[in-house]
């Protein structure tokens, strides 16, 4: 059976880039490792690296992209948490198989050649599940 | 300087606790450690080990605790995220000489002497972090 291997990365939204930095990154010292600029989800994203894992701080760059319009409605927080499998299609079927409700029935092809797929959260208790495969 | 080491616990605020594990437990394949009643909390908490972090289902048991009030206020999902850390004092130290404002000035201990302290979401755009030392 397909497994969770461990957290990919928290996804916080925020508005003001610069001042979040300030907080996870002078405040808690967490260095950042790279800022990307994320076309295909009109996105700018800092990451910083925790352990195993990453905080990733999204900020839409446009005002007509779902993660704007998620912003403006809920204000700066938490967005999604996204965790590692070993097989993506295999947890898909699964979770289909429990009645769980998806956003993308099959994986979506991303930068570097990962695969992803996000959960709807309302299957999920209310919190945006994403799901990666990384490349072997 | 003090350092974030890694992602603890991601906790996540539910009002199901059979319907939310049914998900991750039956769905992710994620097994559950421990179910603890945490009464300084008065919360029932599902703990589910992801890699080196974990998942935390926390159910409250009352209708008087901030928990419950948050809950039915925002409704169930994400409420924060856990950070470990190597020297707590010297990182809240380092928080307030960045201007970040604490709800615990000062680390509270907690089951096992674990010690802990709460940032306020105000200062972590919109995200509630908590900061563990764990004992040595």
């Amino acid at each position: 059976m397909a497994v969770v291997k461990r957290i990919d990365h928290v996804a916080v939204l925020v508005d003001d880039l610069e001042k979040t930095l300030a907080f996870w990154r002078d405040g808690l010292g967490i260095q950042m490792s790279h800022l990307e600029d994320v076309a295909a989800e009109k996105s700018m994203v800092a990451f910083l690296p925790v352990g195993t894992s990453e905080i990733e701080l999204v900020k839409p760059t446009t005002d007509d992209s779902g993660l704007s319009r998620y912003l403006e409605k809920r204000g700066p927080g938490m967005h999604h948490i996204c965790l590692e499998v070993d097989d993506i299609e295999g947890m898909l079927e699964n979770l289909k198989q429990h009645g769980v409700q998806l956003i993308n029935e099959t994986p979506v092809t991303g930068s570097g050649g990962k695969r992803y797929a996000f959960i709807h959260p309302k299957s999920a208790n209310g919190v945006m599940v994403e799901l990666y495969e990384l490349p072997a």
